[in-house]
């Protein structure tokens, strides 16, 4: 019998302060002219979040633990390599991928027009279907006065198990 | 095969500012005497995030993309006309809808003696079982300070392919 | 015929004012030397967002429905107590529980060393799967400026009626 099993998954990152400027990374995408995010990979919140879920889901720790600060060989890894590699981890321990919805919460960038590609390249990742969808908190809070980016994560995965 | 999937959806609004004050609705219900909330439609938060959500699992774009602020038609639409509209796209697009769990998240109003009737009025839109839970944050953030509400939902959706 | 069901749960305390300290409860453990949280009961913000999922999931109110401020028999209970007197309700309502997964949102403490112990205090609490992944918020918003603790949790249910 299959078991489907829920995750979820939350990924915060601040913007980089102006002396320091990175470029934007959501969705396993490139932003051009947009503020870049802080942090110790690149920062890509939504492939993040994706692969909390995964983790989160398959019980298999977090982020934290497989590619934390502690793991130099991830210092500037993209969301994409990170998402692929969680998904390899949750196969390897006898799960397979249902599907991972996250939502992005932020002011900007405006995600709509390339939600289609994002999807793509989340989706070929984690070699199971990956949807974005987006929306503001209406200028409240750390994402509204635009300190950083949220984004939120749900995934299935099911028992291989017999 | 029935093959679930998994969907989230956030939904923020702030307050009405006190000189364009509006009316509050919230889990497709007028709440009289209580402070109202901006926005592009009738701004129910428990609404839009479980229509976020049902679009999230079915991977069939956003509010934003059905309903967004370029959409005039929609100005002022109810959170239960959205809900029974994005009930419709999802299962047109070969879904069926398992159940969409909200959980609300503000200081005011006190949800808990109106939760079965919103329940009854978003169930009944949505065609489907919608449930609301209600927690505060303990007066932390901007929920807490009562500068807007939130409301997170998870949906479950079955794709009715053979 | 089995039919899953989602759920999603949200908890939040602030932190214990200094002077009227509390110890930290957080996954059914106790975190000696941690500043601690506010609360009716023991303030357990990881237990009492699986035990809200566990609710949402099942339709049968929320915490504050069953352990509100108005239960004086709750006041200090500790989460464990309540996520076990939880997932009793949800079982005599009908259901099975599949699992829970919660994502704890704060700087400290730091969850990893601990995690295993708290998922096998709270799976048995639980009487079924419980897992916790951590994330901060990299130094925004109310958890990121260390005045609460956030706690967001999905559970899936299955009726076992016919």
């Amino acid at each position: 019998m299959i078991i489907p099993r829920t995750g979820i998954g939350v990924d915060v990152h601040a913007f980089a302060p102006d002396d320091a400027p990175r470029p934007l990374w959501l969705g396993g995408l490139l932003w051009e002219g947009e503020r870049g995010l802080a942090g110790h990979s690149d920062a890509d919140a939504v492939a993040h979040a994706a692969a909390n879920a995964l983790f989160s889901a398959a019980g298999v720790g977090d982020l934290g633990t497989h590619f934390g600060t502690d793991r130099p060989e991830y210092a500037g890894a993209s969301g994409l390599t990170l998402l692929a590699e969680t998904a390899r981890i949750v196969r390897e321990a006898g799960f397979q991928i249902g599907n991972v919805a996250v939502q992005l919460v932020c002011q900007r960038p405006k995600f709509g027009p390339r939600r289609a590609e994002a999807e793509r390249a989340l989706t070929e990742a984690a070699g199971a279907p990956v949807g974005v969808t987006a929306s503001t908190t209406d200028h409240l809070g750390f994402t509204g006065r635009r300190e950083g980016i949220a984004a939120i994560a749900t995934a299935l995965v099911y028992s291989s198990a017999p």
